[in-house]
This record gives C-alpha cells, sequence and structure tokens, in this order.
C-alpha cells in the first residue's frame, strides 16, 4: 500500500510500504477515505520529522475493512471518524471527557503511530478511538464530518477552554482553519464580538462568513493597540490562541481582559517568559491542550448533520496521494487554507 | 512619623519621614495597629527595591485619622482591613469581583504607593479600598483578621482559581504563610487530600493542623515521584503554586492531574519555558495573579469572627517598628512564618 513519509524537512513523498495489518486484538484496520493536510504537519516539515521516516497524517474519516478478535462496538463495513489521538475510552481521563489525556493515548503520525495520508491505517483500540457515523462514505456532507478529526474539535476546544459565553467578547489569533473552526465555534456559543486576528484575504473572507465581527491584520503592539481600541480598552473575555508561537502568546495576553482567559491550541514553541509573568499580573488564565476532539463529536454532529455548521468549507484544495507533496508545498506557502486528501 | 525604608537590597531601616496627609479628596489617613512582613517583600529585600527609598509593607489594619471631603462611606474613627492594593470599588473589575485589577490599582509598598511597615499611611480611594470592620482595635481575633488583608485571601484566590472541589485531591507547593492558608482554604472548601510541600518542621506542623493529610519534603524530580505515588499516579486536581520560581511552576506542572489546574500566587520569576510546554500536551490550567483580597473578605470574614478558621496562628512573632530590619532577617533566613508588625 502507499503511504506518506517524511524522511526530512521539507521533504515529503509516498512510500510503497507493506500492508497494515491487525496486530493487537483490539486493532481494526481502515481503508481511509478521506484524509488532511494540517497547520501542524507544517511544523515538523519545517524543523525536520521526529522520527526516522515518519509517517504523516492525523485526520481521517474511513471504511473499517477488518477488527481485531477483542474488538466489540466497531463492525467491518462502518464509517468511522478517526480522532487524531488513540484513546482507549474506559480509563479515568477518558470518563472525564478528556480522551486526549487517556492513559494510552498516542499521536497518529507523529511517529508514535501510524499515519492516515496512506491508503490504510491500523488504529489501535479501535472500541475507544473510532466514532461510527451513519453516512454513506461519499456523502455531500464528509468535508465538515471530516473536521471532526481534528480541526472543528480543536476550535471548538479553544472556544471552550477560553470560556466563550453569550455575549462576550472573543479575538481569535490566526487564520489557518483551527482559527476560523474557532471562530465559527465561538458564534455557535453565543459571543457577540469576534475578532479575527490575521492578513490573508481568502481566510479572513470565510472567518467573517463564519461570524467574525472585526478584523486585525496587524501584528504585535499595534494588532494589540488595534484589539483595545475595539474592545473599549478592555481586553477580550476570551482569546483564542491557535498557532503556538511565542509572538502569538505575547499578543494573546496583550489583548486578553484582565481576568479572561487565553485557550491555546497550536503547539507551542516559546522562546521566553515574559508573557506569562505579565498574564500573571493581570490575573489570566491559559488553559488549552491538544483537543479532546473525540468527546466533542457528540455536541457538534447534529450541528454538522441538520446544516446548522459547515465547518468543511476550510478545504479549497482535494487532492490524491500522489499530490501529497505539492500540497505541504501549498499549505507551507499559504496558498491553501487547509488540503484534503482523497487516497 | 516613622515608616520603614528599603534604601537597597539587605537593607531596611526605620526612618523619620513627614507625617502622611490628605492629598486627594478621596483619600482617608489611617494609624496602622497592625501591619506585617510578607514573603513577598523578600523579593526585593534579595535583589533590591523597586525604586529609591521604597517603603515598605503592604498588610495592615488600621484606625481611620482623617478623611477627604468626597470620602462617603469610610468614617474617622473605623477599624479597616487595607488590602495590598488600591481599588476604586467601582469600575468595572471590582464590580466584578477584581478589584486586584481594578483600573485605579496601585500596590502598596513596592513604590507606587507608601508602606505600611509605617506609624500611618495615606490610603487612596479609601472608600473603594479599606474594609470597615465591627471589632475593637485591640481584639483578640486580630491576628486572624489582619491576613485578610493578604495571605489568607491569597491561599483562598489560589485553592479558587485551581478550582478546589468536595472530594479533590490538592497539591500545595510552598509552606510560608501563603501556603498554609491555601491548606486551610483547601481545607475549607472540602479537598479530600491535601498535599503540602515544604520541609519547615514548625510551618508542617502547622499546615497538618489546618488540614494536610500529607506531607512531601523532597524538591524536584523527588518530590513528583512522591506526589504521583500519593495519587495514583494521577496527580492532583488541584495545585496551590504559592512560591513563583521556575521550580516550583516545573514541580506543579509535574504534579497537576491531565485536566487540571495550577493556582500560581507567588510572583512570578521564570527563567525557562518548558513547564509551560508541557501543561500544554496535558491539557492543564494555569489561573491566578494578586489575589482581589478586598472581594474575599465578605466570603472569609464571617468564618474569623464564628471561630471556624483561625489562619492569624501564621502570625509566630510580633515586633515593634524598630525590630522590623531583625524581622526581615529573620523572615529571610526562614526563622519566623510570618511576622506582625505593631507599629
Amino acid at each position: 500500500m502507499r503511504a506518506t513519509i517524511m524522511p526530512k524537512a521539507h521533504e515529503v513523498r509516498i512510500d510503497n510500504v507493506p500492508d497494515v495489518a491487525i496486530v493487537e486484538p483490539t486493532d481494526a484496520v481502515i481503508r481511509v477515505t478521506r484524509a488532511c493536510i494540517c497547520g501542524s504537519d507544517l511544523w515538523p516539515y519545517n524543523d525536520g520529522p521526529n522520527v526516522e521516516g515518519q509517517r504523516m497524517g492525523h485526520e481521517a474519516i474511513g471504511v473499517v475493512e477488518d477488527i481485531g478478535s477483542e474488538v466489540r462496538r466497531i463492525k467491518r463495513g462502518q464509517v468511522v471518524i478517526m480522532p487524531f489521538v488513540d484513546s482507549d475510552g474506559t480509563c479515568l481521563f477518558c470518563e472525564e471527557g478528556l480522551p486526549a489525556a487517556c492513559v494510552h493515548r498516542g499521536f497518529f503520525g507523529t511517529g508514535e503511530l501510524d499515519g492516515a495520508q496512506a491508503e490504510a491505517l491500523r488504529i489501535p483500540l479501535a472500541d475507544g478511538t473510532l466514532y461510527p457515523i451513519d453516512v454513506a462514505e461519499d456523502d455531500a456532507l464528509m468535508p465538515s464530518l471530516l473536521t471532526l478529526s481534528d480541526v472543528m474539535g480543536t476550535g471548538h476546544h479553544a472556544a471552550m477552554v477560553s470560556r466563550v459565553r453569550p455575549g462576550g467578547t472573543v479575538a481569535v489569533i490566526g487564520d489557518g482553519a483551527v482559527g476560523i473552526c474557532g471562530v465559527l465555534a465561538a458564534k455557535r456559543l453565543g459571543a457577540e464580538q469576534i475578532i479575527i486576528m490575521g492578513r490573508h484575504e481568502v481566510r479572513i473572507a470565510l472567518a467573517k462568513e463564519f461570524g467574525a465581527t472585526d478584523v486585525v491584520s496587524e501584528r504585535g503592539d499595534e494588532a494589540v493597540e488595534l484589539v483595545r481600541d475595539l474592545t473599549h480598552d478592555l481586553g477580550a473575555h476570551s482569546v483564542l490562541e491557535c498557532v503556538g508561537t511565542d509572538q502569538a502568546l505575547g499578543t494573546a495576553i496583550g489583548i486578553v481582559r484582565p481576568g479572561g482567559v487565553v485557550g491555546r491550541v497550536g503547539v507551542p514553541h516559546y522562546e521566553t517568559t515574559a508573557a506569562w509573568e505579565m498574564a500573571f499580573f493581570s490575573n489570566v488564565t491559559i488553559s488549552g491542550g491538544p483537543a479532546p476532539v473525540r468527546a466533542y463529536i457528540d455536541e457538534l454532529l447534529p450541528d454538522i448533520l441538520e446544516g446548522r455548521i459547515t465547518p468543511g468549507r476550510v478545504f479549497d484544495r482535494i487532492i490524491g496521494l500522489d499530490q501529497v507533496p505539492d500540497g505541504y508545498r501549498a499549505m507551507n506557502e499559504r496558498a491553501a487554507i487547509k488540503i484534503m486528501v482523497k487516497p
């Protein structure tokens, strides 16, 4: 079968690899019908892979082809959403709604588990990990359903942990797919003012359609000033930090209101501590992490099935497996918001 | 009148300074009947003052001697608690219960406002800042009431922002007066397991009387291991970080449970970013800052007046103004938990 490998920074290729098969009795094997390239794939793309021969991709929808002898809930032939981590579904953290902290957690496509930008994938702990959906594998809702494997759940997580509330003021840092989904999540939760911070015209346009009320395209101190002006010099109740850089976090702390919350979902790459000390003096709460997307599907799925939200609009390019290397380049040059892969 | 001045690091002296007087019509002048030396006074004591001739002290109870022409609520002769910041009592943040973020906030004894280790003190925004209590100036409850100006309110803040809940597991980092009050606050909020982390025998003994169920005296990785053992390898739901150093924060992140909260109230002095990245991957929330102690008095005062809590037991030495320089030395050598000053 064919799968996406990252041999070194700025290089992605499609290799022939051994066919996947059941290893543990709790495994399933899925044929990947939809996968994605994620903004977070660009960290190893630019900095180099975590492990030799890293298999890429952590978002998928697929069809169950095989199951191990101890799989009880998942059945062959089901269409399933694959969240970006596996989880046993039974540990304390899974039961508390935080499967992203499952004691058996592994991340797909990071070297811990194989990747979804491939024809097929072995899914450990299939009963806990996979979320079956009663939808045909080529349903028109597929793009939006696919976002439940990561970006919509992650945007929703940023909104939840930053305590977005009806009537609240929200700023979203980052106009990638997660930031745009964060706008949608904030709107869905009733925020009154939603400031999107980004500079890419197409992305901003989509963010506005999703509910952004204001746009700040500047960066650094200038951006902080503008958001403060837009919020009557109070700052935002909730800041969704969807980037992960030192600068993004500094901006988040600069624009959040005293006593407010920064919800961070961008994989952190920090260099300085100044923002953390500043946050202290305004009693700012900093929350977030890898989203428990598996746990959020129950809440978000009906809104997609009934057409109330269409997060699948973040996909602006659909490619086959062979075009995945081009897809990485396009994502890295910000020529695409988010790319769907049909293996 | 006499007041405490810090000319340079490791030097504190009592100087004769001009008598205080009303400057703004919203001011009051209090005769200080009780003040304290605080653990946070040791930061400038060791690193040097913030401003030339810094007046020290930010915790006090006093008697109102004079009021400005626009003071309405505070009356001459009242016994009042002075929180460690001033606040107007009318801004949005004061109304939302966060007077420590008042738009007119100033910190006493930091160079922003004069200090309370003095015979008298000018209190800006007296109506918003001072909390009158119906107690004689020499009442036996004075030590506990005095802790409402900072350490009990601050320990309570750490417990509140770290979401201590009935039946929860709590770890408290730091066996200073704030940490010990944090134990008391966690017990008061119904925590089932309270692990105090410290090594000073007298302090630990008091923490146990206040409700600590376990003691960890080790530091660093060893401490993390021990707390993990004590919490069935899950970590604590709530960690009260009452120190502010890089090491203390690293320990806090190491012992908090995924999805848990670190409430930080120690003035931060960070050097590295590793803990912040680690917190992300376990979805740990970090909250806290200068405690809104003024807002907490309503809740804590009845428990003191009715004898349910006795935070005043943290005071293990009472001195006059002349002994303040010795008091700083004793606090710095950890020979005293907390020192009360009777000017």
